[in-house]
């Protein structure tokens, strides 16, 4: 019904780039002149390199989740989402999790599973995002994330949760993707 | 246990806002000067202006979920992704994921529920996704998506969608969050 083992199912080839602008180390935006698998060329295909990084769906000894709420820029608004940040030059995703968890909500410890790395957007890059659930985390002190925005720490239930979403206060793409995951039978 | 309703907890003001470039209607990098709440200045606060774009979770009457397996330059390889793309002018986001649906698999009709709109770079913005899920799909003609990339279109059932999640074939995060808000007892 579908043809298949398409030939010009590829990589493509990058002939040239050249950074547009550049601001160490949050983003670089490059073009890419681009040789595709049919032959044709692309002059200007936009590539934005940023950091990668993480976001923890943390879980208490009691099934309470936490989320943060706080302003985000790109959003434009106050919004609930869930810990995370920039990984640290020379860090492993896993660490920059537990670092990050710490650092905005004081909660640490618990088990911790990996829910896979994605690609924020798959044209341009924009980074990747790893994904971290965490269980059985505990508050050990005082959270101090130094973030340029002041957050709330809520504890939430499943219905909670669920009203957050179906309201649309949870906006970040990589929220929803870490609580949709971390909550679906079929991957936890 | 928890400080609420910290005063700081508010929208940024954007005191000055300058393009650094612009490769209209694609990509638009601006620099906000930007006074917290605190009353802090920051001087240089990045802000990726980008077309909304829409991704479809597409179910046909016997229960096969339709995926794309395509080169995306983003990724930098060949990943299995959603159909979607960005909306056109003038459109609404339900019409463009019924057109990208159509253009890029030759499938259409059904029941269409939306699963929200999220931003997939909560500090710089980089667009935004509508999510949607559509049951009782049925082809109708034959591909023809205009798009730079060749893909091949392939049914899935469930086994299939859980094992190349957990091959890490499924890279692109709003891939990941339409398939697994779209798959969650939770959510449908």
């Amino acid at each position: 019904m579908f043809k298949k083992d398409k030939p010009d199912l590829g990589k493509w080839e990058i002939l040239e780039e050249r950074t547009i602008y550049e601001c160490n180390p949050w983003i670089r935006l490059d073009i890419h002149k681009i040789k595709l698998p049919s032959g044709k060329i692309v002059d200007d295909f936009h590539r934005l390199v940023m950091p990668e990084n993480v976001v923890v769906y943390p879980v208490t000894a009691i099934h309470e989740i936490l989320m943060l709420r706080a302003y985000r820029h790109g959003v434009g608004n106050v919004t609930y989402l869930f810990p995370g940040g920039f990984i640290e030059k020379g860090e492993i995703p896993l660490d920059a999790a537990k670092r990050e968890l710490l650092e905005e909500t004081g909660f640490r410890g618990g088990d911790w599973q990996s829910m896979g790395s994605f690609v924020p957007h798959s044209n341009y890059g924009c980074g990747k995002v790893h994904m971290f659930r965490a269980t059985d985390v505990e508050k050990v002190q005082s959270p101090d994330s130094g973030d340029l925005e002041e957050a709330e720490i809520h504890l939430m239930n499943r219905e909670m949760l669920m009203k957050a979403v179906s309201d649309g206060r949870i906006t970040s793409l990589s929220s929803i993707a870490a609580l949709s995951l971390s909550t679906n039978d079929l991957f936890v």
